[in-house]
């Protein structure tokens, strides 16, 4: 049934294959009077591209994406927006061989037994071609918190198998060096064992698993429903739903568990408050402090080295991955990652203001300045 | 706004503070001819009851459960089922200190911004008091999936602060133990550390986080939606539903940012797949094998160690929780993850029957005899 | 599947069958700080409650509305509102004999065959006892919006079977009539018409149909959505939703068939509207003026004329309604016509408010010179 | 906020408006396997399409429909199906004198006051050129339900302003006469009234109302959900969603005020319904019996006698519409309607095979007879 929506007031639908003509996508419930270019939606959208580096997926999808509706003289309208990204590199061929097996991994298997039918070019619709429109939505939400409220939603990779940044509180030097380089790493040290990493892991024809941390800054403090629709129930909603991502952490995450409450609790003062193990939510409601999300990305099972798996009519096989993919499918995802918080946020914020027009943006200090 | 409804097609909607009158809910959706009895709720609501070890919370609440429609000579009907849990226990003089300030860790700081009002009486709506219902709802959710495909959903306790369970593949005779002692412990060589371990935090005055695994076995191949409604992202979002909750796996979680392509892929075979690092879940669907879920449950933040706060002056106070309080809140979260987990299976079953009638039970062999 | 809701960001779910134990519902998405107290909703329950003149039934229900949550010290916190009304005359004798027979023109036949399984005892779901409850949360919405924007939801009876109110602007002396009879009238003049024609009908063991007329007035400009979300399409299917409606309208509903574009278009002026054919709404959004609503109810089928039916195995069966029933249903709908509306308007409020936080009330004055 | 969908389990987005690039839509829910062209579509667009006869518009739409995803092979995929219609006659020149006048009648004041920004060009959003999309969604729908079950979705012409059909029971002949001529009538006795009508209106640069009916058979028994979700409220909404609709009756409609009950309740027998009165639906749920739903249609407020509105200062302005106008939208309504009820009837068909995985297509013989 219906699955491709996200979102109560700001909702996006989405719609494509990896190798149709194009995908698509409307985002419904924008506010209206917000500027909005193709330009600045492009950004982000070159930011997931692939083919950027050579770390990347060598395929070249040019990934332009259209405004068609909701957008009048470059002022949002406040009806829904259609997006659209033609698909200019279409090289079917390429896929044909997997027409009848399921690849281990993969959602062939899956697809095939739910639909019985499935298209099996690229992926299809399981394809993470798709999360291309998610990215120009989440643009748009970005830019409407930022120009509202003055928030940041920025990612950064904190580990690649078995290279990890170190734990840091991340800063204005961190975040612009997360742009400056193809890892979106915030540590310029750790670069050069990164790319020895991706050298090794190409040769081998293997892929890697990776972590992708995004923080919100500046979020106002009550968003989020009690119960079922909670700030960080929604978050982990929204990443759990990016492709290959099987973990989600809000603020210390797993570290909770060897934790005691001594310690976890985050302590008020009438300066702010004095820590951020919460991780910006407190009873699924935001407190003001910034939001701490961590992923886990799985490797992609989309590698040269060969593996067991079975046709349609349940016959063994050994499947080989030819093709154009990335070794390390997390490095791509922080824009993704970034987009869907940014989703999220932005539809709970008008969520909050149904409620509460007067939405308060409370940052308590002490909170600011250890996060940032 | 709304936010008090879980659930697509069989939705469970809640309402009720700690110390109001009652708490109740409504299920809707729930198929018609399934037999339903308040006794059957009543047991997975006893497991879930405060009160029934010295480990638990001393409060007593009775948590009897009322059908109050939908079920009519004993056989549900097809339309919407109340249910009510009247408060038996209520006393309200042992929160009034607290009235004006926020307890650290709580949701007291972000409902007062929020709502400008708070029911400051034991959390309020905010309390895990709510959760007896989704354990009232889930047990409905539980009996149709056991009853129409054989479905089991079961949990258990995985760490206990520096406790750990051995990682194991959960075998009869471990479900069988996990019933049997008041941690949910499939372990009996760890009971001995658990109860010493507590008797020390009791002492202490602190408390301390949890991990959980629910695990679902004999699951059809299909269920889940492509793109935003995957199956494990609306399981990241039940599961994170739950007070207390900071970060969920599914399948290997965090373990895959340091696996490889080459290890993690679960290969096919014609007799089933060979492992289940994924969990049971490829694309969002599925597959067929257990899905395994892990999550993690933080200390709860009421402790009669003193801490610092704010009231809502500003003013900065000292905090000391007294009352009745668990030190480890993620033990009785057992019951609850698994009916979140049964509530978004029975929805995702319903939602795949919409599209596909002829829902196909198909288990691979070698995954099953493995998880099992 | 789920459908026992109604709203998006004001969202009421009900439960309960005629005589079961209790009926009741949640009100999710009030906002906070409203004063609510059981007393007010109680109000319109009693205009709505049988047994309050001789020409509805006589069946007594008690209909005490409880608050069992959402409210702390007289005051809404935001969260979900628990509402129950208890059953106190349940007597199900009455019912027993049309078990495995369907009456015509009732839900037993659709029910029967949609779910195989019914409660035959009054009607069990279909029973218009349910609405009981849209009355009780129509009344907080009705106060929310009275309070805060000053709008006024009321309604009348405009016609019963051949006796039809002549058609008027609703001024405030209409007004204060249509509370001072038992037919929600607003013509003193049409009483003994009405009373005569109800007499004849009760002898003749027969009923009828009726028109009512809701009017909202001070309605904000700006309700409502684009496309499908329209304000007056959510009018339409909250009063189709409403037991025995068979019809609704808006502004001139039908009788624009034979209009001109010249006679309907509700010209501008810089005083205001100059008409409102149009009832309030264009382009599915609310205009300012007065909304105009106007629904068709059709005689109850439960009459003491013989009939034929079959019963559930297919078999012949001659129909007689003994029991307590109202000739006319069409009298009651009046204070539920309102609460849908409000229902409406108070779900439409806080969606716009999402999107634009300064909601503008305001009322073109020619419109409003004319409406009242 | 988002408000450009409609349905649970088949949900149809749209985007676009009467003067952009394009409009389009995704159609959500599709199940898989449905064998769908783009010309398949197109046949039902056509029907819509403006500049068809001299009796509608002159302007010309290609309405050419592009299928960009969910569809392999020319096979439903179950993934969402994405719609594009590329707009070739965009003259926005025509419509630049009207950016700061509310034309009385349209949507442009609400909008303006809604949004405080509105697309001018040809009505923007609240054009009725978005209903495109909506008969392309509804192709299908019809046909998945006519493959399936038979169903049968028609619509045609019952008045146009004085000229009116007379009622009869539909039979093959009077359908295969609807699509003989271009006003969509059954009766060919009326054409020439019809057109000597039409003449003087468009000499008269008036424009008139409409009525409209729509029939669906071989409906299977069970569609609807109980309270809120019934099945006539959903097409009420749907009704009332299209573009000039100020009125929805299903069955007798407003002529069940003057009825008895002894009339209007349709008797059973063994050989099935002996009348239908109710328009195929009973507690909200279809009876198997045909579903008949009629709507009105005001004039279009696009006319070339004069009318007195006001600019965005408040300052009077006297309108007149140049440009190219329908005389009598309710004509092409009849396709609009027919998709309308055909989405609304393919939703609950998978709302109720999700809890019923048997859906019978029991249609009782004598309301058959009598309806065809």
């Amino acid at each position: 049934m219906a699955g491709n929506s996200i979102g109560q007031l700001f909702r996006v639908t989405t719609f494509g294959e990896s190798h149709g003509p194009a995908i698509g996508g409307i985002v419904d419930g924008c506010p209206p009077g917000l500027h909005i270019t193709a330009e600045e939606l492009q950004q982000d959208l070159d930011r997931r591209k692939p083919g950027t580096s050579r770390y990347t997926t060598a395929r070249r999808e040019a990934d332009e994406v259209k405004i068609l509706s909701g957008v009048f003289e470059g002022i949002s309208t406040g009806c829904s927006i259609g997006l659209l990204i033609e698909n200019t590199d279409q090289r079917s061929q390429d896929y044909s061989k997997i027409k009848d097996v399921f690849r281990p991994g993969h959602a062939d298997y899956t697809y095939w037994h739910k639909f019985g039918i499935r298209d099996y070019r690229g992926g299809g619709r399981s394809s993470a071609r798709e999360t291309a429109i998610r990215v120009a939505a989440g643009a748009i939400a970005k830019k409407y918190l930022k120009e509202k409220f003055g928030m940041e939603i920025r990612g950064y990779l904190a580990q690649l198998g078995p290279v990890a940044v170190d734990p840091v509180v991340m800063q204005k030097a961190h975040w612009d060096e997360v742009n400056n380089n193809p890892f979106f790493c915030p540590d310029p040290g750790k670069l050069e064992a990164l790319d020895a990493y991706m050298r090794e892991l190409k040769k081998a024809g293997d892929s890697v698993g990776a972590r992708v941390n995004v923080v919100a800054s500046r979020v106002p403090v009550g968003l989020g429903e009690p119960v079922f629709d909670r700030l960080d129930a929604d978050i982990a909603h929204a990443m759990m739903s990016i492709n290959a991502v099987k973990a989600v952490e809000i603020g210390d995450g797993f570290a909770v568990v060897e934790q005691n409450g001594s310690t976890h609790r985050d302590e008020l003062t009438p300066q702010g408050f004095s820590a951020n193990h919460a991780g910006g939510v407190l009873g699924g409601i935001s407190s003001g402090q910034d939001i701490r999300v961590s992923i886990a990305l799985k490797p992609t099972s989309s590698i040269s080295i060969p593996g067991q798996s079975i046709n349609v009519a349940g016959e063994p096989v050994e499947m080989l991955t030819k093709g154009r993919h990335d070794p390390c499918v997390g490095i791509r995802a922080v824009p993704i990652a970034e987009a869907m918080l940014a989703i999220v946020l932005m539809d709970h914020l008008l969520r909050h203001r149904a409620q509460n027009p007067d939405v308060v943006c409370h940052t308590p200090d002490i909170a600011r300045l250890q996060d940032e």
